[in-house]
């Protein structure tokens, strides 16, 4: 039985996380457990019109996982104020056989160390402060490296579940799931990275972004 | 201010709900609501591993929608168990300005009587249950009739909130809530879709699911 671990947190970003819990979740003989630095009522309220998930477990109960997802959030939480958070992190990367991050959630890996000398992604408008903890920002949808897998911005994180689930359960299981949520994307309009949308929309979405990042 | 009302209720998948709700909660000048069936405590145990999800609102405390969004169950749900739900469904559609559905959230549609005679779009597992209810299945990722927009399975709610976010705020505002979600998707393989999959893979999944529809 594979386990599964979501952390969930105050501020984080819902389709970071529910992106790869729907494909994850999909895959045979696998457990998910929803995790949460507070102990007691564990209600998140997310970063989006404060809609609210519950994370069944508190980090005391959980300290084994074979694949690990870290979701990021708007305001680009590191959880340097809560270094249990971090500890928790690297005990749980210590046991797993990937370690993940969706969008600014590689910030967090950053933060517990776990990304020095490596190359990494995350949301486009936060790119070069992974090198803050050492990491090498590499512009793609995911990036592999040893057992960390990191994630591009918020959809992001279903192409790298579906990745996962590939190495997981072998390409003939992740192709049923993808085929089983249907993903065959269209999008509107083709703008969705930083190379395709209009330099001048990039900019002016980046400003009201760094409005809102902690520094 | 345009209210955004989400259906949320037990047994729901997750991603056919925050997919949209993630790219409609970025819409200038809105407002999101989730209500659900039930009266009281509204902790939304969903049909993905028992994620839990929080409704803040019941039927009778939402009477008027700009938007209204349903999302689809793995049991294909349509409450006509519970007509109570489907009668807050067609009093809400008098007051808005879309009624949408995800994956088979078409077939809640269908059962209110909302689709006669209509195209629409579902889950590509369940797209002949469309004719029950008089709509005309129609294989689109989105389908667009009058002010009614179906998607098809789980995922295509990410590409039909965006195509709705365009009507509603302009292809700007939709464009930024693109790039703003980083949604350039590369999924790992090609075979989202009925059309691109095995045909072996289609039938093997297929007859999982319908083992587990209510007929």
């Amino acid at each position: 039985m594979k386990k599964i671990v979501f952390l969930f947190y105050e501020g984080m970003t819902p389709l970071d996380a529910i992106g790869p819990h729907e494909v994850l979740s999909r895959l045979p003989e696998s457990q998910i457990k929803r995790v949460a630095p507070q102990a007691g009522h564990r209600l998140i309220t997310t970063d989006t019109t404060k809609l609210t998930l519950v994370a069944e477990y508190s980090l005391k109960e959980v300290s084994h996982a074979d694949v690990l997802i870290i979701p990021g959030a708007r305001e680009a939480t590191t959880f340097e104020e809560k270094p249990e958070v971090l500890e928790w992190i690297r005990m749980i990367h210590q046991t797993t056989t990937w370690t993940t991050s969706v969008c600014t959630g590689s910030l967090i890996l950053g933060a517990a160390g776990l990304l020095q000398g490596l190359p990494a992604t995350s949301h486009w408008s936060v790119m070069d402060r992974l090198k803050k903890w050492g990491a090498i920002p590499t512009q793609q949808r995911v990036v592999e490296t040893g057992k960390i897998m990191t994630a591009a911005g918020v959809s992001a994180g279903i192409d790298m579940a579906l990745t996962l689930a590939a190495k997981i359960a072998g390409d003939d299981v992740a192709k049923r799931v993808q085929l089983g949520i249907e993903y065959d994307p269209q999008p509107p309009f083709d703008c969705g990275s930083v190379a395709k949308a209009d330099p001048a929309m990039v900019k002016a979405l980046l400003a009201t972004f760094e409005s809102r990042f902690e520094k």
